[in-house]
């Protein structure tokens, strides 16, 4: 099959205008397929801030109130989306961005209250389009795809873009061969978060079982590795965690952290 | 050729949510390959007020400077593009929505500065990508065009929706039979502007000149009139003036008024 990148980028390489251009030429400059998922940053926060819209987080999710859901729909969807897209066809890419309601692209649910937390309009995601991403890919486009979902009646959802990332890759994975990339500010998973050179260069179901064992891996890396543990059961062919500054070498498997079949 | 409608929705609909609401049924109910142009309406002057950021008008046409360049595109290619493609998957009509710099659907250039007055960020369009638009409707989906274009060098521009419709409907005619439509809250081109009852139904370059020779056309109208007979040398069948909330007869030419060769 075919291979297909589907790359999530951080948060801080978008609040980062010299380091965003450097990723995008970085992208741009990958051969083949390849699809570019997209958080908000910080902008969402200040323009939500600036607007009199107070933003709760509870463990590190917004809980989207109807002008949160305004908020997010134009800084990820609008301002962010449209940047990133113009940005690489500076670079040389052609490129195509999409939030989940374009042509269907990922349709989502309402997040149920959860005990005394109602995370508002937070979207769950049900299905990614297989063929809308194809007919995309196949004409020579990059998809940029923005963590806005829809619910098909009209209602629009904010969606964690680690989860847009890995559930685009799990649906590409019937048609592809997908390599799903987490691009951040670290190095990868690290058995110290304060040391790079702490580097878990790879993680296979075995090992890490033993690491989580031994506690050699950070608590806050659990839910990330369960789920890049999940893509693979999915038929994702493997997951690459790292500095998105060394996006060609981490693409390539040459740094940060690799988790494979075995 | 196959038909394809252009249809331009005025910005006192977008800012109304059940004429809106009413018009997206309108819109999906329209069977056959249809792309949807809109503007902004009041909500990036109101961003931009909340923001801080003073609006400046000239001729009618805003003055984009980078912070105002931020509020349209937030506004008009996120919260307004993605409203109004869930509001259509809602009503039953897959559709794609898209700025200029996606797929590089519509490439512009930044608006040299007249005289005293630098529009700023505004983009007038060099090119409507036909190949892009044939594959999206191609494909099922109706297309809805923000009218945020780009440079190709990385550089979003504010360009005016009207226009954009225009050169959408021209490039298209290359490929389809293309119906434009513009719809907004009058009847059509009006003897009276105050005054539905003097509707003019139909206009031909020969009734053009005679109604411009004997002062019936209000001046206002002249640049639209220009520009929907530059439509029809173009190739574009016919250009229809009317009310959005008659759509479904204002494409079949029984309201409004229909500009036509002869």
């Amino acid at each position: 099959m075919e291979p297909v990148y589907v790359i999530k980028i951080g948060g801080n390489i978008i609040d980062d205008a010299q380091k965003l251009a450097a990723f995008l030429e970085a992208f741009a400059a990958l051969p083949g397929k390849k699809v570019l998922v997209h958080g908000g940053g910080k902008l969402a926060t200040r323009i939500g801030d600036a607007l009199g819209i107070p933003q709760q987080l509870v463990d590190g999710r917004r809980i989207t109130d109807p002008e949160t859901l305004k908020v997010v729909t134009m800084v990820y969807a609008g301002y962010i989306n449209k940047n990133i897209v113009a940005g690489l066809y500076a670079a040389g890419c052609p490129a195509i961005g999409l939030s989940g309601t374009d042509g269907d692209a990922i349709r989502a649910h309402k997040r149920a209250a959860k005990g005394a937390v109602d995370y508002g309009f937070a979207g769950d995601v049900d299905a990614v389009n297989l063929d809308l991403l194809s007919t995309q890919l196949d004409s020579g486009l990059s998809v940029v795809l923005a963590p806005i979902t829809h619910d098909g009646n009209g209602q629009l959802l904010n969606t964690n873009a680690d989860t847009i990332a890995q559930e685009t890759a799990k649906a590409l994975a019937a048609r592809f061969d997908v390599h799903l990339v987490y691009s951040f500010e670290k190095s990868g998973v690290l058995r110290d978060a304060d040391d790079d050179a702490s580097l878990i260069a790879s993680i296979t179901p075995a090992s890490y079982d033993q690491l989580k064992t031994d506690g050699s891996v950070h608590s806050g890396m659990i839910p990330k590795l369960d789920n890049a543990f999940a893509a693979l059961r999915s038929g994702v062919r493997e997951v690459l965690i790292g500095k998105a500054e060394d996006l060609p070498q981490l693409v390539q498997g040459r740094t940060g952290t690799r988790i494979v079949h075995e």
